[in-house]
C-alpha cells in the first residue's frame, strides 16, 4: 500500500478528488490518518470534513487535536455537527465538550439528539475520577427472554461499534444488570436458545460512584477488555473500557512519579504546561523545605563550639546527609510503588518492618566498613576517632532512614492521605536532621569533648 | 448469588460433592475462585484439579500462584498435565515454564503435544522484553478465499477462547499477513462472500523482535485489544493482548520510579524479594554517591579558612545544597515520565531549556526574597552581606539544577542510555558539588576576604 502524506491529501483536497479521499479513509487506518490531518490547515481539515461520510468523519474528528476540533465546530453548519456527534462515543463527547468555550459548547448541544443530550448532561454531572466519569453509555443491552436472534438484531442495531459490541449485558425489567454474554457465544448458540439460559450469571461490574482507582484494578485483575458501570440500585448505567483504563495508569503513575519529585500534580503534557503553572506546582515543596531547613542550620550553629574544636568534622556533613536522603527515598520510593501494584497496607507495617531493617543492616554494614576503610587509606591526617564517629553515624542514620521511609508512606495510607506525597523531598528533610542529631552526639561520645 | 468460601470448598472436597464443585465453577467467575483456591492447601488443590473438567481445569491453574502450580505439575499424572496444557495459552504456559525446576519442566514438555512442543521451544527462544517474548501463537488464521461460513467454522474449532477470537487475520499461501477483521464484521457480512472482500487492507502489526515498549505505544496509539506480531519477512507468527500490554505498562513504570529512587530494578514484588536482594538493588547507588562526595568533602576543606573568617557561613550549607538537589529532582522527574509519555527527544532540548529556564527564574526569584526576608527578620546578628550571598546562590543554584535536571535525561536518551537512570540520586550530587562551588565564589566576592 503507498503511503499517504501530508502533501498527498492537500492536493486532492485542492482538487476536490472526492473519489479519491473516500477510498483513501476506506483503505487507511484512521489513527495514521488523523496523525497527518493533524497537520493540515484549519481551512484544509475544516474543507476535509465537509467531504467525508459520516462515518469516517466521526472517527477522524474524535481523533484530532482538541485546536481543530474547536475550529471545525465553530465552522460547520448544525446539521453536519449532529452527523458528526451521532457516530462518537459518548465519553468521547463528554471529554472535548469540557474543553470547548461555552458558546461552541451550546452549538453541539443544540445540535445533539434530544435523549443523547440527557445522557450527556448526566454524564457531565459525575464527579472526576470515578467511574461514572470515564464510562460510556454506548453498549448493547438486552433481555433475558430475548433469542439468539433478537440479539443479533439488537447488536447490528447499535450505531456506534467498537470494543463495547464484543459484550453484551442483560438486564431485568428493572434495568438491573443480571448477566453478561460475548457475542462469540451468542454465534455459536443455537439460533432458538434464549439469552437468559446462555448468559453468564456471575457478572462482574463497578459502582458508577467508585474511583477510577479502583475500577483500574476491577479490569487488570479479571482481564477484562470492558467493564459494566451499575448504579446503587445494581441497575447499569454505562460500559467502561480498557483503552480509557490504560489511560489512567498512565495518568497515575505520573502523578504518583511527580509527587516522588516533589512536585504538585499538573494537567498539561510538559512541552504544553506554562513556565508559570508549572512553577507554581514546583514552589510549595521547595519553599517549604527551604524553611524547614533552618533546623539543620540551628543544630549546625549548636554545635559550633566543637565544630571550632574538630573542624574536619564538618567536612562529613554533606556525606552524611546526603547518604540518609538517598537510603530514605529508596525504602519511600519501594514501599510507594509497592502499595500500588502489590496493594500493601498498614498490615503488613510489621513485615515491611522487617525487611527495611534487613536490608538496612546489610547496606549499612558494608557502608560503615566501606567509609572508615576510605577515611583511614586515604585521608591524610584524620584520626580512628573521627573515622569510627562517621561511619557509625553512617551505619545508625542508614537505618533509621530506611526504617522512617518504609513507614511514612503507609502511615499516610493509613490517615487516608496519598502515600506519594511522603516522597523524596519529606524524608530527604527528615533524615537530614537526624543524621545530624546523630553525628553530634556520637562525636561527643567517641571525641570526647 | 451465595458468596463462595474457603470453608465451604473445604467441605464440599472432603464429601467428595464432585457435582456441586462443579456447578460452583459453572457459575462463579474464575478470578474470585482463583483467589480462594490460593488460600487451599496443596494437596485440596490436587484433589480439585483432579475433579475438575478440563475446561475449568486449565482456567483456574492459570490464576494460581506459582507455589501451588509447581506443586500440581508434581503431583498430577502426565494425562491430566497435558488436559490442562491443552488449555492454556501458549504465552502462559512459557510464563510458568520457565519458573519450574528442571525435573518438573520436563515432565509438562513431555506431555504437550508435539504440534504445542514445537511452538512452545520458539516462544522461549524470544529474546526478553520483545514482542516475541509477550506474544501467544493462539489466534485465528482465515485465507481469502475463505466464506464466511467456513470462517465461522475455523473460528468455533479454536480450542481456547478468549480475546483472541475478537479478531481474524488473514495470511496468503506463504503464511504473511495480509488484512484483519473483527467477529463482528464476519458476523454481519452476507454468508456467500469471501473473507478477502470484505476484510481491512490496512492491518497494523508489531516486529517479533521488537521492544515490549514499542508494542504497548502501537497498542495505545490505535486502542486495539489485539494486535498481530510479524516475523522478518511479513509472516504472522503470533498476537499480543492488552492484558500482557497493561502489565508491561505497569512494570515500566514501576522500573522508572525505582531508578528515580536509586534502585536497580527488582524483578520480585516487594514482599516477596528477600532482604539480600534487595541490599544488593540499593547498594551500589548508595556506596557510589557516598564516595562522590571526596568532591564535597574537598571543596569545604579548601575552603576551611573562610569558613573560619566567618563561621555561620557553614550553617546554609545544608539548606542550600538540599534546595539544589530538590530542584533539580523536580525537573528531572519531569523530563523522565514526559520521555516516556509525550515522547519527548532530544530535538525537544530547546523547548526543555526554556521551559526550565522561565521555570527556574520565577522559582529562583521567589526563593530568593523568601530567604533574603526570613535571614534579613528573624536570624539575629547576621549580616545583610551573607544574607545576600546565600539568597543570591540560591538563585543561581535553582537555574543551574533545574537546567540540569532538564537535560540529563535527554542526554542520556540521545546516547541510547535509560533516562531513569538520570535520576534524583544522581543529580543530587551534581547539583551539590555545583552548589558548594558557587556559594564559596559568592562568598569571597561578597565578603572581601
Amino acid at each position: 500500500m503507498v503511503e499517504i502524506t501530508k502533501e498527498m491529501l492537500e492536493q486532492l483536497l485542492e482538487d476536490k478528488d472526492v473519489r479519491k479521499i473516500i477510498e483513501i479513509f476506506d483503505e487507511y487506518n484512521i489513527v495514521d490518518l488523523a496523525e497527518i490531518v493533524n497537520e493540515l490547515s484549519l481551512g484544509s481539515t475544516i474543507d476535509l470534513m465537509r467531504i467525508l461520510p459520516s462515518i469516517h468523519g466521526g472517527e477522524l474528528f474524535s481523533y484530532l487535536d482538541i485546536n481543530l476540533q474547536k475550529g471545525i465546530l465553530d465552522a460547520l453548519d448544525p446539521q453536519r455537527i449532529k452527523m458528526i456527534m451521532d457516530q462518537l462515543f459518548s465519553d468521547d463527547i463528554v471529554d472535548f465538550l469540557k474543553e470547548l468555550p461555552d458558546q461552541i459548547q451550546q452549538k453541539v448541544m443544540d445540535s445533539i439528539e434530544a435523549s443523547d443530550k440527557q445522557e450527556i448532561h448526566t454524564l457531565l454531572s459525575y464527579e472526576e475520577n470515578t467511574a461514572g466519569a470515564m464510562m460510556s453509555t454506548d453498549f448493547v443491552e438486552l433481555a433475558q427472554e430475548d433469542t439468539i436472534e433478537k440479539a443479533m438484531k439488537k447488536i447490528k442495531a447499535q450505531r456506534k461499534i467498537a470494543e463495547t459490541v464484543n459484550y453484551c449485558y442483560i438486564t431485568d425489567t428493572h434495568g438491573v444488570l443480571v448477566g453478561c454474554i460475548s457475542l462469540r457465544d451468542i454465534l455459536f448458540a443455537p439460533s432458538n436458545s434464549l439469552i437468559g439460559d446462555v448468559m453468564e450469571n456471575d457478572v462482574i461490574s463497578v459502582k458508577v460512584n467508585e474511583d477510577q482507582e479502583e475500577v483500574t484494578r476491577t479490569i487488570q485483575k479479571y482481564d477484562f477488555t470492558i467493564v459494566p458501570v451499575v448504579d446503587p440500585s445494581n441497575r447499569l448505567v454505562g460500559v467502561i473500557t480498557f483503552d480509557d483504563v490504560i489511560d489512567v495508569i498512565q495518568e497515575e503513575a505520573t502523578e504518583d512519579i511527580h509527587k516522588m519529585g516533589g512536585i504538585m500534580p499538573v494537567e498539561d503534557s510538559y512541552l504544553n504546561a506554562s513556565p508559570l503553572t508549572m512553577a507554581k506546582s514546583r514552589l510549595v515543596w521547595l519553599l517549604v523545605l527551604m524553611v524547614s531547613y533552618v533546623i539543620s542550620s540551628l543544630i549546625i550553629t549548636k554545635n559550633n563550639e566543637l565544630l571550632t574544636l574538630v573542624p574536619s568534622l564538618i567536612t562529613f556533613v554533606p556525606m552524611l546527609m546526603s547518604t540518609a536522603g538517598n537510603a530514605g527515598s529508596q525504602s519511600s520510593a519501594m514501599t510507594i510503588r509497592a502499595i500500588t501494584v502489590d496493594d500493601l497496607t498498614m498490615k503488613d507495617f510489621p513485615k515491611v518492618f522487617m525487611k527495611e531493617l534487613g536490608v538496612a543492616a546489610i547496606c549499612g554494614a558494608i557502608l560503615c566498613v566501606v567509609n572508615t576503610l576510605r577515611i583511614v587509606l586515604f585521608v591524610d591526617g584524620m584520626g580512628l576517632d573521627i573515622a569510627i564517629t562517621v561511619s557509625l553515624t553512617i551505619f545508625f542514620v542508614v537505618i533509621l532512614s530506611k526504617l522512617l521511609g518504609g513507614f511514612l508512606p503507609l502511615f499516610a495510607l493509613s490517615i487516608k492521605q496519598d502515600p506519594a506525597a511522603m516522597a523524596s523531598p519529606l524524608i530527604t528533610t527528615a533524615v537530614d536532621v537526624l543524621s545530624l542529631l546523630v553525628y553530634f552526639t556520637l562525636a561527643r561520645v567517641f571525641l570526647g569533648v
